[in-house]
């Protein structure tokens, strides 16, 4: 097997994190490709970060050109909008190498896989009220495939909900604990190879237009037409943060239980980098609210290393550049079947 | 010609972002001058940033040491304190050597070139009505010269307008569609030597009261005098952020096609640092309020380089230095003139 | 005595801003030891910034086993959680070697002598009003020992803090001049050596859950209970921030102001790390609310730099490193003395 990493070429398509896993892998002495969606090519050639660029009309027509790219030691390196893109069936299916483990994704997906699997690792996560009579506290609403979170609302009660449902008939929805608190996004990379899982920073998100409506008056919020002033979530962005030092134990603790259950649950588990969704509250709990598998766009912020990366690296060390040293590493260990499926 | 940076002094007012611009130019091997109003030469100082301090009591001065300073080889860097305190009209007769296009600077302060500028360039901007009778959505309502924004206000239509205005008899102002989204400042450079137009980064920036108020509950709010919660818009920071990967393709195109228009409206049209002020709303459309035709303040968190920044260059690029740079090469192909008026 | 700081140990409490003295340490040649409770020391073996960890099952162990430290050439750098933990007491009598002046925390923890000292640096505090017959503006009423500023509240006039005051019978409080402006934490670092005071950077704290309540809308604030509405201060991070550039010149004098009357209240006066924790009106006046006279933790978005500490060093100096450096460059010249106790 071909041992040095220039021999290999580190891909993905052309989307939410692929500067940096490009840029990554560069970095580590690979090769890099990106698959791009026509008009979308230009930033990925100006930025410098892929040696290739293939244009596509559709992100599926990987699947028809996954023959070449084997024969090309292509990896693959998956970030929400590839699984978004090209579907957890048709990862299943995926013959290119891949960094990650696949049946991951359902335990992601799946929102009552993903909360047996949080609850098993012993984090907290917001109540579900299956009905609106069960409602005992505020809650918050949530409607399924709802863009951006469009139409979600708070109520304080059962009486509450059910005058504010009227306006949503026919949808369905989820009624979860509104639990008021601050997020903070933990990103983490556990490596297959060294059996550790590793801190390597916090956001939090920058979204249209729930970040902007705390900057209107509540005199003006009140002047305004109801469903303009509506919370959504669209997220447009990120930005830094770095928590609390006195709570990286618990926030290690927490990736590393993950970690552990997973590996009961999918497989060899849960490896390379993950989220944990997180709010704080003012007594310091900490409820998780989603689990993302893979790369997220929080990591963005930190091309260039994050304060928790530039603390253990002595080198600038994104969560893609991570990824492809774990690559890299497995390589020289020939232990390349052990990081990829 | 001398040809050799270190012939040459790069210089600006001491204010708005002159410490990058200063440090870019001392990293690309210029000599820096700072021309200090009294009291505030210690921060240059401090950080060590200008070989040289010339401390005036006026930042006027500057034109009455015109003629030294051109035979020292000074080039001047015009950021937004610069051409606030000198003004466009001494601009354009200034004879020190000055980086940028001087005739862009009037399609940027006049609010109706501007706007010509960028929906020429097929940016989507807000709205404005001529008369309150046309409101027929939410607009925010703006007062010329308003220090900070004092007194802006919002209604929901013209009844609404029409009781508002009440308080504020004599003053002009102008009615803008209000577009609820969240901020996100592009930044960009534009090289005339190479063509391109880069992305160097994205910044929120951080704005008295209106960045405080969404930390007071509604019910306290309402507790305030009306007066105190109004909002206001005094900029005394900014906040580094990323942006989207996948809206980096439309900001890449936004940025090009404002410079593709200005090379028909103003000379060698705009060229070196430019900012596009823009709002992205729930929807993810992109609205444009304002551009500004030079370095931004919202580039100063990124000193030593933005995520963008770091992706292209293997070293610290803000775009302070990148200007240096932009110089440099000039300097080196002989083509100084290209980047000089 | 020893001078080569590899023959010295730089230690602290593992929590707050360790993870930066301890790197910052390392990198100035110095080694280290992080005095970890029992469950936290995993972290700190995780970044690889301790070469050595003592595991406590309280804080106070560390009287405890102050000669073997002593003997073993430690240095304590004091941070937060070390002040509160171990308290001003007996840190009067603490044996080991430590970074700062003692006597300068009664000027902070005690609210007159804190006023005093920052009204004395000519530096702008809110009013308090001793009687709310007294209250002429809105005030904040703020709980003495309320964990995280659980039930502060608003009052527009001694009225509306009569009505306000009710639901709180028995408990202390203290009525202050309400300030609306936005937060803006300065950092910096006085140098015993070289007598100056230098800008190391600005953060904004990110707190729980007053940092999110703007993200509810204010119909939706109103719909919940007042109980759970109510704003609270529980800090779980910090975001980074730059500061507009013209008030550099303001905010040096400011530190510079401090030091110079606490050299007139406490021994040799404040040196090393220390903060003035600001509100900016939108007026641009810049409130003091606070001094912390020691490292704080929104300097830990800068592990690798800020912005501010890349223009002075052309390597990357947190506050963390900049304490190492400053105990190296006293043990170069012989003058361990001047900046321990």
């Amino acid at each position: 097997m071909v041992t040095h990493s220039s021999k290999w070429t580190i891909a993905t398509l052309g989307s939410h994190s692929a500067l940096q896993i490009l840029k990554g892998a560069q970095d580590e002495g690979f090769k890099t490709l990106a698959i791009c969606k026509k008009g979308t090519e230009k930033v990925y050639k100006q930025f410098g970060v892929a040696d290739k660029i293939i244009t596509v009309s559709d992100y599926m027509d990987l699947l028809k050109i996954q023959d070449k790219l084997i024969k090309d030691n292509v990896i693959i390196i998956p970030h929400a909008s590839f699984i978004a893109y090209i579907g957890p069936a048709n990862i299943e299916k995926l013959k290119i190498p891949y960094f990650g483990t696949k049946s991951i994704l359902e335990h992601e997906s799946d929102r009552n896989k993903e909360k047996k699997w949080l609850e098993a690792a012993g984090l907290k996560l917001p109540l579900i009220f299956s009905k609106p009579s069960d409602i005992d506290r505020p809650v918050i609403v949530k409607f399924h495939g709802a863009g951006g979170g469009r139409g979600y609302f708070l109520a304080k009660n059962t009486a509450d909900f059910e005058k504010k449902i009227k306006n949503h008939e026919g949808k369905e929805y989820t009624i979860q604990e509104y639990i008021l608190g601050v997020h903070m996004y933990a990103h983490y990379f556990h490596s297959p190879l060294t059996g550790e899982t590793e801190i390597m920073g916090f956001d939090k998100r920058y979204e249209s237009n729930v970040d902007s409506i705390g900057r209107i008056s509540a005199r003006d919020q009140m002047a305004l037409p109801e469903e303009q002033i509506d919370p959504s979530y669209l997220i447009v962005g990120n930005i830094p943060v770095v928590v609390r030092e006195s709570y990286l134990p618990r926030f290690l603790e927490m990736g590393e239980n993950v970690v552990k259950i997973s590996k009961k649950i999918a497989g060899r588990g849960l490896y390379g980098p993950f989220c944990l969704e997180c709010v704080i509250t003012p007594e310091g709990v900490i409820y998780v609210f989603e689990i993302s598998a893979r790369i997220v766009a929080g990591t963005n912020p930190y091309i260039h290393g994050s304060p928790y990366s530039w603390l253990r690296y002595d080198e600038p060390m994104s969560t893609g550049r991570r990824i492809a040293r774990e690559i890299k590493n497995a390589l020289k260990d020939d232990k390349l079947k052990e990081v990829l499926e």
